[in-house]
This record gives structure tokens, C-alpha cells and sequence, in this order.
């Protein structure tokens, strides 16, 4: 078996990859929200001055790809390798932000795990010897997917209770063999579960089972137990898909206490933004990370923390064909 | 630097991994093609027994996988990752085929490029030390493509004389870090070419310069001419994006000679089968990689081998905003 990998399926960096800077750009909701203090970069117009919300999107990412560049004073050139992707038909919001910066690039579709899938696959690349200097890199966007996956906005429909709102978000991580920084000490990729939700208004829940295998999977594969963490975070379960990750959990004999939390409830503030269960896409994960986790990681608030990335891997066409909606979670242990 | 990057961008396997077994599965129309005699698994019925095209996409991956894995005499739970993608909205090929396997997951989007874009990184995974069994899955399906590139079956529309046909197939290729078969030497990941083609009928032209770039990137990296090779294959040019491929090269002095072949014209008869410029879809390299050239590899018919994943990045709502069409290639060599 590889020296590298943990018992059923989590991986231990030789030498851990580090993080050595991150950047995020946001929408006018999430400035707004609990975490605004930390997003210094934002755009008051949804269209970020792009003439439709696909392209805002493109220009997202390439403005989260320019800040994280600036802090590591690099430029595109100095890179080996891209991970990116999003949650556009055909992911065209990472296709286009990187259609000009000549970098080689390798195009993921993880729906909302996809931050944490760059990560992985970055921080593999590194500790096994093929590049110095990596990115991850990806974005949602509220007013592409409402038209993308549900309603034209204009039609102003309702949502039920247990919808969530697409995080206006980019997040870019620069990772990289040597420098100072965040380490990435070991990964976990997820496997699918489907546990045949059947309502795509209800994603945290079709999503908690994966997020419960991965997070089960780690802790046994590494003899830990949450509290030997500063923090646990999750993606975009939201309110219901959290409270459901706790729960499943639980029938295991794993007790998340206040370390837990979910990026999708830390970004809106339920009492003055109508989000219903919380926040959700891709960009979710991607800035509360990239803007305030690994920053105040930085700072000594937190030592050791875990990040899961959860996806939900439907489309429109497969849930108006009867089919359930399949959810995934990757995960990766940070230091300091 | 890091000691397995060549020049400005291909990646030397330290202990080449070994591509152990492989299976494509396809349509009636690929069965009839000239390369019919090599793929002994075909459906006669476009919706291979299911109840949509997107459903028939599912099944012929997870076909493809059992056929690969049969032959390698291993199941699902012997592999510790898989990297697979498609062409459909959200990668949903891949999502519900893999949905019940268990296996730790990485969704991938490289539009036609997805199968190469699997190899490389199932070979970085295992040489990095990570994994010791992988395996790269994708497909595509000519119903479920043209419905959602296109127009619906029932309207009928005309193609133009540059279109391509998308092949209905998948393919599997699992790869280890031992055993019998044929081994990838190096690889060389695509980035972004855009020369402005806003033609999504033309898809080959689209896809020609960023195949170009990625060739001669390789070829200079290894100091190697293309008459070093046995076969120089890529994926879907087609007619016109394959002699636009040897045209570009020619003016940096590159000359593809008779050892060079597109999946998308190898794949139908030009004389009995009116597919206009060739084949297309991430099923066309894939089901001609993993049917025909690794068996005739095996069977000695070639020693050194390149492969191109050609992939255009765009998508019904790019073009219809007026944006053109990105491309890209991802190159691995194999031999025996």
C-alpha cells in the first residue's frame, strides 16, 4: 500500500504544502454579513461592472486571483498548476478567468466541495514532486445560479424554509512547497453518497451523509476526535444540513461540540438576512475560507483546523428526471 | 524547482505508472465506423436500455468501468481513486455512474480533454505516492449533447459542413503503480488557448491552437520531433481542426508526418457516415484510447504513443453572450 495513505483513504503530506496566501472577493449581501469586517474587497453591483452575471463571476475569480497573487508577490507566470472550478454549465467562470494567464490548468467539477478539491489535488501535485507553486481558485454567484438552476429572478419566486442562498463569492488559495504560511497536513477525498433526497430545495440534507463519511473516515484513518481540533468547518450545509451532520454523527459515537461550524451559517446573519437555512455554492466555502479562516489562522486564533468541502452533485435536468440528489464532501487538516 | 518538471511545463514519472486494463463502450454508429471490430461492447439502442440519454450516458460508464475492471480482475473497492467528467451540465454522467461505487472521487471538467486530463492526474496520484490504483472515466452521448448544445433531436436542424458529430461512448482506463500494460512516461497539462473563434460549429478550429501549444511545449521540453513517435494521436479536431493542427505547427518548424492521427476522423467512415468534420465529445478519445490504441499497443502495433485530449472550453451561454471559444489539450506519452 502507498506509504502515503492513512487506512481507508486519507493522505499525509511528506513534507506538508503551505499556504502561503489567499484572497476573496464578494457581493454587496455578504459585505453585509457578520463576516463583511473581513472581505475587503466587494462589489457593491452584482454585475461588477460585467455586462451579465456569468461574466461578474469570471471577473470575480480573476480579482481573487489577482489579490492572492499581490500578497504572495507573484504573478500568474510563477504558478506550475491550476485547480479550479465552479458551478457554471461547462464551469465557463474558471474557464474564462483563466483564459488568459497562459497557466496550465486542470478544470474540476466538484459543485460546492470544488474549493477544497483544488486544495487537495494542489497539495498532492506538491508533495509528490511535480510543482512548486500551485492555485485553487473558485466562485458562485447568487443571480447566475438562481437563473442557472431554478428560476429567472425576475419571476421572483418563492423559496421554501429549507433553501439556501448562493454565496456572490471568489476564493483563490496560492499553495506552495516552501514558505510561510498554512500547511496542509493531511487530505481526505470524498466518495458519493446518495441517500435519495429527492428535493433540491433541501441541499444541506442531501449533502450531510457524504460530509458525514468523509469527516467519519478521517478521524478514524488519524486515531483523532473533534476536540483534538481548533476548529471543524464545513461548506454549505447550512441550518439544516449542519444540525443533520451533528445528528449522523452522533449515531456514531462522534459528538461535534462549539468547535463545529458551517460556512454557510457564519456568512449571513440569520436575524437581518432572509437567507432561509443559510448560504451555499461554491463560493461559500472558498471566502470564508480564503477571507477569513486561513487570515485569522494567521493571526493565532485557531491552530488546527479542518475544512470539508461539500457538493451537491445534481443538475436541473437529473432532478426534473426523477433522480435523487448524490452529495460529496473533500476534506483537509491546516496548521499553523 | 521541482525535480520531475522538464522545461517550461511537462512532469517525468519518477516510477511510470502502468495503464493495466481498459474498456470503451458505444453507440451503433461507432460500432459500424472503421474501428467497429474493436469495440465488442455497443448498444444498438441509443437509450442503452434506460429512460433518458443522460441515463444511457450513466450506464455506459459504469459498463465501461465493470468491462476494465473485469479485465484487471479488480472491483470498485480496489481502487483508492477515481477522476472522472463529461460533457453533461454538472458532470451528471459521471456523478450517478460513480454514485454507488464508494470510491474516494474527483469530478473533473475538461470538456473533450476530460479522459487525458484523468490519465495525468491518476498518474501524478500514484507517482506522487498518494494512490497505487486509479482509474480515469468519461463519456459522451451524441442525444445528450445535441439537446443541450444544440437543438432538440425532434427540430432537425441543419449542421453546418464544420460541425462535428459527438460520439456516443465511454471509456475507462484503470492505471496502477504496477503491473502488466502500458506505461505513461510523461505528461504535459494544457492551459488555455483562445485565438477568437465565436463559432461553436467549428469547434475544431477552436480547439487547434491550444493542441498546438501543448505539443510543441512537449516536444521542446523532451527535445523530441514528432518522428520520434510511433503515433501522435488527438482527440477531436476533427477534419478541419486537425490539419489547422498542421498547419500552426508547421510555421514554429514541426512536422506531423503520416504518424499523426485525430480520434474524430478515425473514429467514422467520412465515405458512409455524414459526420461533416468528425467526431467529437469527451467519448471520442476516450472510446478510441481505451478500445483500439491501448489494445494495438499492447498487441506491439505501437511502442511510443502520444496522446492529446483536446477540450473547447465554451458553453451555450458563453457563445450566446458573445464570447468565444477557449481551448485547451492535455498530452500523455505512453509506451510499452
Amino acid at each position: 500500500m502507498s506509504l502515503k495513505k492513512i487506512g481507508s483513504g486519507t493522505y499525509r503530506m511528506e513534507h506538508p504544502p503551505v499556504i502561503t496566501s489567499s484572497a476573496a472577493v464578494v457581493g454587496r449581501m455578504e459585505k453585509q454579513g457578520p463576516l463583511g469586517a473581513w472581505f475587503s474587497h466587494w462589489h457593491e453591483d452584482e454585475y461588477c461592472g460585467e455586462n451579465s452575471f456569468e461574466k461578474a463571476e469570471s471577473r470575480m475569480q480573476k480579482e481573487a486571483m489577482k489579490d492572492a497573487f499581490e500578497k504572495a508577490k507573484i504573478s500568474e507566470k510563477n504558478l506550475d498548476l491550476v485547480f479550479a472550478g465552479d458551478l457554471l454549465n461547462q464551469c465557463i467562470g474558471s474557464n474564462y478567468s483563466l483564459r488568459d494567464s497562459g497557466v496550465q490548468f486542470f478544470g474540476l467539477y466538484g459543485a460546492c466541495s470544488t474549493m477544497v478539491e483544488g486544495l487537495i489535488l494542489s497539495a498532492m501535485a506538491i508533495d509528490g514532486g511535480f510543482a512548486d507553486r500551485c492555485a485553487a481558485v473558485t466562485s458562485s454567484h447568487f443571480c447566475s445560479s438562481e437563473r442557472q438552476y431554478r428560476f429567472p429572478l425576475e419571476y421572483g419566486g418563492f423559496r421554501p424554509q429549507s433553501a439556501q442562498w448562493t454565496v456572490t463569492g471568489a476564493g483563490c488559495a496560492v499553495v506552495e512547497g516552501e514558505g510561510q504560511g498554512i500547511m496542509i497536513r493531511h487530505v481526505c477525498p470524498g466518495a458519493i453518497v446518495d441517500m435519495n433526497i429527492t428535493d433540491m430545495a433541501n441541499m444541506g440534507a442531501a449533502m450531510a451523509p457524504g460530509a458525514a463519511l468523509t469527516l467519519k473516515r478521517f478521524l478514524d484513518d488519524t486515531a483523532t476526535t473533534p476536540s483534538d481540533y481548533d476548529l471543524i468547518l464545513s461548506g454549505d450545509l447550512g441550518k439544516i444540513g449542519s444540525s443533520l451532520l451533528v445528528e449522523l454523527l452522533k449515531t456514531d459515537h462522534i459528538v461535534l461540540g462549539e468547535n463545529y461550524a458551517d460556512s454557510g451559517c457564519l456568512i449571513f446573519d440569520p436575524a437581518s438576512q432572509d437567507v432561509h437555512s443559510g448560504g451555499s455554492g461554491c463560493g461559500c466555502v472558498a471566502s470564508v475560507l480564503c477571507g477569513y479562516v486561513l487570515p485569522e489562522m494567521q493571526k493565532g486564533r485557531w491552530d488546527r483546523v479542518l475544512v470539508m468541502g461539500t457538493g451537491a452533485l445534481m443538475s436541473p435536468t437529473s432532478i426534473m428526471q426523477g433522480e435523487s440528489v448524490p452529495g460529496i464532501a473533500h476534506l483537509v487538516e491546516l496548521s499553523v
